[in-house]
């Protein structure tokens, strides 16, 4: 059983300029494949503090994963301090070489000297390509302990981690696939979910099931290694099936899609458009919606409605519906849907109305929040919801429930 | 000099279900006030490996900052750890029973035997009373050797931090005051910031100035320590004057505001309403004002125009103007500013069109921007940008800009 340390390089990380995320990273990862480490350590970029770090952690760890000080400054000295402490030497990589020399060139920029020194790995090391930046990363093995060597950019860390380390990690050679799948959860809370599926977390080897919850949904990770992809993609099939038997219905994305990607292109493939009438949301649904490109063949637009005043004039809910139901009500809801989407002339119209906090109004508490959805010729729906936490975070819910609910008439309606 | 490690206790971390930020958060305080730190350390809830990594700490560091683990589960056993490997005993704190028990009868639950637990403290320490959960910090001195142990969670870290442990660590005890500010920027990068109070920077020593950059804007905190929080503020007040001097305009708080606080005060302040015409913004400029609680006295409601026919149609844009300037033009920033303002019947309108990206549109390149202001009977203005960046960044930028501009005119023209 391998005991691995994180050592994270990088002075910018002990004036707390940035968050050792790097370290959450690896840490998650390592802990699907189960592989149990005990520390994680940062050290800035000085040799003799390095080395220190480098002796604390052999002396304790099997598995020593370095991430930072790989690129062609002064101050990156990763590569040297390792095979210095190792009696190893750098040698030139020239695949590494070519691929730096011409990324200058596709760039249109001279290169530096300095630069070359990225090339450079540890003598016996397996190398492992970049294909994001410049500086490979490299695992070098030395009296049964292992050394890896990762750049500092998270965008060079991770793809190199996901597609390079880990099958290398699993195998101890570079020969084995794997594959990893993401389930996506809305309308279920964790602990239900965990519970719904603990044998199978218990249980698990192959696939790893790892859950993780952020921005209040909840996903499935499920990672298999296999000689093959199709081995690989068969266990993974094998233990998705159980989990959809048990909570299928909550499932939103097996692809990677997030709530707001998954009704854009539903809305694409049906050739529908679509309007929103946000009051508590302020235009947060329409944020969410244009944070993908291209969305301007299925989105119109949408009437940020915060006083009552363009929800009557703008929107034409009556004064009356205002007065005796209020702006937080089934009728308002309802009304806003079905006049968003005439006046966008969109095929569907959604509303929000609601009470998002702090204070709560002289009527309505806290949480409380009316979606309306018109489609087509449809009679509207309207969903009332009693949401808590804070301001954003009641924001936020009540933009996801009218997505997984959009998304979920949009799936039942086969003839739209 | 004093050099510190910080070590985060939790096997939460190791599993990287959350990022360490209290290290980060640390980092950036010792900084501000002159102690250098070389290492960090995450060690899970272990008793072995912690006293194995506080004896790597103690041999290489002089001041040793654990944070987690004081709470009252088996699994929290900093304290208990720390006090064995100095030899000394955990005894209770009256003063922190006291609260504790009080917290229990004020939310009106039974308190457990084991949140006892939670108010033992290292003999002979200092302790730090915790106002924002129940387990109080401590420091404990051993042998030219400072051992402070904070609570975990940010929300009672963070405070106790700067309220007690800060002016601990300036004064070696508790009688020194400890004052910041922000300065906040916009409009001026970091690097050139820094150049224009170079000297500033490199002479620092009370108060101190610390950088920081997030979200396209920069920030300098400034804090003093004195014996009295009037000498404190003196001593900001006169390096406050001379950052004034050279870089004052590109200020727009100094009070721990966000730009779209400012606006939304100055607004309230002048009895104004605002709304928006939002193009390649999709909401973002409606969504971080009405962020903030209590704006519905100012900010009427937007038009989220994401498709020219809401342009044309509901917003007043003629298609001429559409088919020959373009939706990203000089005129329809104008057209787009002016009729929101009317349509909504506010004292000010402001628009966003643009191109946002990440593929560039037949005519306009990617981080073109106009934005449009019109205030009350004036002439409405249009400031055209060429932004760069990621989708993202460019939506944002646009946001901040158009913001720092209404600031800038509500706080020049005194008369509206």
């Amino acid at each position: 059983m391998k005991r691995a340390e994180i050592i994270a390089v990088g002075s910018e990380l002990l004036l707390g300029q940035i968050v050792n995320t790097n370290a959450q990273f690896i840490a998650k990862q390592l802990s699907t494949i189960g592989i149990s480490h005990h520390f994680q350590t940062v050290v800035g970029d000085n040799s003799l503090r390095l080395r220190n770090t480098l002796e604390v952690a052999s002396s304790r760890c099997d598995l020593i994963i370095l991430t930072g000080g790989l690129g062609p400054t002064k101050d990156d000295l990763t590569k040297e301090v390792v095979a210095e402490f190792l009696g190893k030497s750098l040698i030139m990589h020239q695949k590494s070489l070519d691929s730096i020399e011409a990324y200058f060139k596709r760039v249109n920029r001279e290169m530096t000297e300095n630069n070359k020194k990225q090339a450079l790995v540890i003598e016996d090391s397996i190398v492992f390509e970049n294909h994001n930046g410049m500086a490979p990363g490299m695992c070098v093995s030395y009296n049964d302990k292992q050394f890896i060597l990762l750049p500092g950019p998270p965008k060079e860390m991770i793809p190199m981690f996901e597609q390079l380390v880990l099958p290398y990690l699993l195998s101890g050679s570079d020969q084995t696939t794997i594959v990893s799948k993401e389930l996506k959860f809305f309308g279920i809370g964790e602990s239900i979910l965990e519970t719904k599926v603990l044998d199978l977390l218990e249980n698990q080897s192959n696939p790893t099931i790892a859950p993780l919850a952020s921005e209040g949904e909840v996903m499935l990770r499920l990672t298999a290694s296999a000689k093959d992809k199709e081995e690989a993609n068969q266990l993974i099939h094998e233990t998705e099936m159980k989990i959809n038997e048990r909570v299928g219905q909550y499932i939103y994305s097996t692809n990677g899609d997030n709530l707001f990607t998954v009704l854009v292109k539903l809305l694409n493939e049906k050739n529908m458009t679509i309007a929103a009438a946000e009051s508590l949301t302020g235009g947060l649904f329409s944020k969410r919606i244009t944070d993908i490109p291209g969305v301007s063949s299925i989105f119109k637009g949408s009437i940020v409605c915060y006083q009552n005043e363009i929800k009557a004039n703008i929107l034409g809910v009556s004064n009356e519906l205002l007065d005796t139901k209020g702006a937080v009500s089934f009728e308002c809801a309802k009304a806003l849907a079905e006049n968003v989407q005439k006046l966008c002339n969109s095929s569907i119209g959604v509303s929000f109305t609601g009470e998002a906090g702090p204070e709560a109004s002289e009527q309505v508490p806290v949480g409380k929040v009316f979606i309306g959805i018109k489609i087509g010729e449809q009679e509207a729906i309207v969903k009332e919801l009693q949401l808590s936490g804070t301001r954003e975070q009641i924001r936020l819910s009540s933009v996801k429930h009218a997505t997984n609910l959009l998304v979920k008439l949009l799936k039942e309606c086969q003839d739209l």
